[in-house]
């Protein structure tokens, strides 16, 4: 197995190290230089068609792209500890957490960054004040994820799983770009503390 | 197990009700009035804190929400046919590609239903000009699935999955709000035929 562009600083490629990282496992890796545009040259392109990283070859040379997917890939490879749930019931859990996060949290983090931040300013059409509209928006999510969180130490139960590490990258990403978890939400900055604590969050 | 809301015309219930139809299977449904605002009760919220169908209520009494999650769920106790694959790499194939529908094809039409429908315009601030800026967004995606079904039958692969199922939701919904499959997507109208012409689709 290769994977494709998993050193670059965007949440997707941050997901799979920190897996990685919380299995102790290691894959090789291959450089795919953003700044020379290298994901959208043709031969990227043959590995995913949609011009994105990370991308993870199998050894019978087909190609995963999706963090999400890659993860739950090697999940199987590298079973313990299982961070896509164990019983039908936290796997199915553990997913409805991924997508709320992804749905629920990222996407206005992502609208905030596509249509207000100056660095994407010159990739694609802004459209400022629906960006800027997304921060209100992210706002009351973080209140609604921090009232769920009432009842656990982790996303999606008592158990660190795949929710954490894709709402730990979407949080961190958020923070980068200047859209912080609200200081009254200290339900959310605990498990963020929490979280960030643990060695793989350095990945 | 109880299925709430399963009977909207949404997409994400039908995912459900295909799903289901698909299995030859069938769960004690619940009806959750959505024109008298019955997800946005106190009642429904302690099933999804976000007011959202369809939610399965679980034999233990908790609840699952979230289409494709309740589905994975379903797969395990009804798992002939599977739906979301049978070896590793059909799993995370399966997978790759409902994100991908989700993420490529969804986004664009749900933020054209959002942010350009009459009907949605007394339920949130619509960002016009955004919104409409999405139709040449689904026109390009819709060309990059045309080439991506260029080597097989389904979605995923050749055979039908949940990847089909999550988009023949997002394409049938699409064409109700009115974005059409662009007529030189012949592979994609070809594929939509295909699956539309199966049982379950008139779930």
């Amino acid at each position: 197995m290769k994977l494709y562009g998993e050193d670059n600083p965007a949440p997707n490629p941050r997901r799979v190290r920190i897996f990685l990282a919380e299995k102790g496992a290691a894959v090789e890796h291959v450089r795919v230089p953003l700044r020379e545009r290298a994901h959208k040259a043709e031969a990227f392109l043959e590995k995913n068609s949609l011009g994105q990283v990370p991308v993870l070859e199998l050894d019978d040379g087909s190609f995963l792209s999706e963090s999400v997917s890659i993860c739950r890939y090697l999940d199987g490879l590298y079973p313990d500890p299982p961070l896509f749930g164990d019983t039908p019931k936290a796997q199915a859990t553990i997913d409805m957490w991924i997508r709320r996060i992804e749905f629920q949290l990222m996407a206005p983090i992502a609208h905030i960054w596509r249509h207000t931040h100056p660095l994407t300013a010159g990739l694609l059409t802004q459209f400022k004040d629906f960006g800027e509209s997304n921060r209100a928006h992210a706002d009351r999510v973080y209140r609604w994820l921090d009232g769920e969180l009432a009842d656990r130490t982790f996303i999606a139960g008592p158990a660190y799983s795949m929710a954490d590490i894709v709402a730990l990258t979407t949080v961190d990403f958020g923070r980068m770009i200047g859209v912080a978890v609200p200081e009254d939400c200290s339900r959310v900055l605990a498990w963020l503390d929490h979280v960030s604590r643990r060695p793989s969050a350095a990945a």
